[in-house]
């Protein structure tokens, strides 16, 4: 791809901005389409990605051997025959949703006789930037045709090859089902300069979403001259109360943390409530240290369990996307609180309890996006919510937050219906 | 005021950060009270205004006197006991709106019992961005407290005295209902550094709204780190297609125009069918003429009307917000559409037609947030939408569209609520 940085930035810029044009002009087309022209766009790009799974192992195993990073970025890069069918069926489930545009969320008749509807239309052009995993291309196409949106895909420089293939086969089933294949654009190569580009389109791309480390989402955060939808970080607590189940507790904490200890959903700080720290909190050990997971606490967790580590400030404001989990013991809720606002990220906090007027305290105080009530932080995804699948997960207040399916790439407009009624005075 | 503009840029821009941080404080209180505390607050701030009336309207007309501006920027800025009292009823007015905070959106149940909500929450700290009308700090800070948001005013310099009044007026009715007043902020001084530095704000304001002139809302929107609800341009348009019926299109036309020419909703071009043009367009122009409207067209209008004005191309990109009228005869609806899509600013839109499914047929693809059928394009306002009162009109796509009153200044959150459910692997 060398030859590609030769040319100036100015001709760089030029060819974003050139196919954001085209994005924007196919996008109108696509926002008139039927709901079965887009589901059989979604049906025929499963196939297409089937039809080229071959081809695409084939690049995509080269890629993976010929880049140097550590296992675990190797692992989200590499596609096998099991994740690839994920995605075809994944692109199939997407079908199956119900149509989210042209939905009348709201209507009423003004007193003149004015009758005001408000209905559901595409947001437009979706920048969407994303790290090493090659399926947030065909999710994010996928809930993009669906929702009647544009989109321009800018993945990982690991895996360009093989997001080039996975392009083709979404353009291909696009173009089979007779829409503008120009809807679902790939940056030209795998240039910085795109994503410097994308943040500044400013009318060409309507808003951005990336997928990714926390660095790459707080770059885009800090940069972008256009809206984004995302989460930077997913510091997620679970509180376990005074009163809340032992057995229900232990279950839902392990899970919580344990699962997968990698996603934005994953719990990374424990509080718990000292009326029952001491008689909770070593069993709650003797789990998690089974499971290998290591131990960070407050003076007060330190005392009553001696394996749990000395915590430093700085590890209750730490994502730990490892297996690794901060403890601190409260006095009461409101301590428990007073943590969250300050530490935490604003995506996913839950208390187990078992009273429901705590419960109640708890959710309407703590600030985040998603509040959760003896359930794993883990249920926060756009699938387990029952959205068939997810294009991210926002933690900002505007427009939409928590997981980000079709709906919550709609926008709406008003229609206002007369019979010639004139504004008085 | 002078003496403010010595201090350093550094300590201006921290008295930007400080308040806002204290806005943001205040604000988590005002999201838990109740809407009967909300509704007492804007009782209290009516009859503030009304018991502060002499010494604002004495201000005021000082204010008025000493600033060396054209009358139209005079009228603006200037009150009288009629529209202080407009401010106030206004705010009992807003009183009477249902509480738009914990409104249940959405709830329904997962296969494995999760039950998932989606409940309304403010969206957190404002920042109102507007020039000379004083009416908006209140009308701002109004709907602010309805909607459980914090807000940080800055007013046009012309009239920081009177705003501060005003301001005051609003602290004591939030005072008085046993509220924090620091949710209503006021910038310290008329400093423009305060702008800069609003817009910098980043996690401390949630959202911009500018009110003013198309110079302040583009420099807005192009400089702010934050997202921004707003309108830069009103060039809206209203279309009469060939099967109109003429004497509603008649009444219908004068009013979108010349009710109030100032106004973003007024329309500021006409888009007539040819069918119809030879026939029409001399009785609209009788008409408006007579109303002191000046016209300006395409060349097929100027040789059906003698009394239309050639129209430079670039006439139909502005917004006249005068007297003034661009005229266009256009083959037919598809002409007229793509001339929207070209020159319209996505605000309102009107077709006059009789036709059922050609109505539908524009309204589907005229991208603006309001499209109208046989109702005047001055309708797009949130008393007239029966929002009660509006904070602003926003043409983006993400989060609102259209006017903007208590509802749109709503995020919301997800509540999970279950039984100990634990993620399956």
């Amino acid at each position: 791809m060398g030859g590609v940085n030769r040319n100036s930035t100015l001709s760089q810029s030029n060819s974003i901005q050139q196919l954001a044009r085209k994005v924007k002009k196919a996008s109108y087309s696509l926002a008139h389409s039927s709901l079965q022209q887009r589901n059989k766009a979604l049906l025929c790009a499963a196939e297409a990605l089937r039809a080229s799974m071959n081809a695409i192992l084939s690049i995509n195993s080269e890629e993976v051997e010929k880049t140097e990073v550590g296992e675990a970025f190797k692992d989200r890069m590499t596609l096998n025959e099991n994740r690839l069918e994920a995605m075809a069926h994944g692109l199939e489930a997407i079908a199956m949703l119900p149509d989210p545009l042209g939905k009348e969320q709201a209507c009423w008749t003004r007193p003149n006789g004015l009758e005001i509807r408000r209905v559901t239309v595409p947001l437009g052009v979706i920048g969407m930037i994303y790290e090493s995993r090659p399926n947030v291309g065909a999710d994010a196409a996928g809930i993009c045709i669906k929702s009647g949106n544009g989109v321009i895909l800018r993945g990982g420089s690991e895996c360009y090859q093989t997001a080039i293939l996975i392009h083709q086969a979404m353009q291909k089933g696009v173009q089979e089902a007779g829409l503008d294949p120009d809807i679902i654009a790939m940056a030209p190569d795998n240039n910085r300069q795109h994503v410097k580009d994308m943040l500044q389109a400013v009318g060409l791309i309507d808003v951005l979403i990336p997928r990714g480390g926390r660095s790459l989402v707080e770059f885009i955060q800090k940069e972008a001259r256009i809206p984004v939808l995302a989460h930077a970080a997913g510091l997620c607590h679970t509180y376990i109360h005074g009163l809340a189940d032992f057995e229900k507790s232990r279950a839902v904490l392990i899970n919580a943390k344990m699962r997968r200890t990698g996603i934005c959903g994953a719990t990374e700080t424990l509080l718990i409530d000292q009326a029952v720290a001491r008689q909770y909190l070593p069993k709650l050990a003797d789990d998690l240290i089974e499971l290998g997971c290591r131990l960070v606490g407050d003076t007060m967790a330190v005392k009553i369990d001696s394996r749990i580590g000395v915590a430093k400030e700085n590890d209750f404001a730490t994502e730990w996307l490892d297996s690794v989990l901060s403890v601190k013991v409260v006095k009461n809720i409101y301590q428990a609180i007073q943590h969250i606002l300050k530490y935490g990220s604003g995506h996913t906090e839950a208390i187990l309890t078992e009273d429901k007027e705590v419960a109640r305290y708890f959710m309407d105080h703590v600030e985040s996006a998603v509040v959760m009530w003896n359930a794993s932080t883990q249920f926060c995804d756009g699938g387990e919510f029952g959205f068939g699948a997810e294009i991210g997960i926002a933690t900002g207040r505007l427009h939409a937050r928590g997981p980000v399916g079709v709906e919550q790439l709609t926008s709406y407009r008003y229609e206002v219906i007369g019979n010639g009624q004139v504004r008085p005075v």
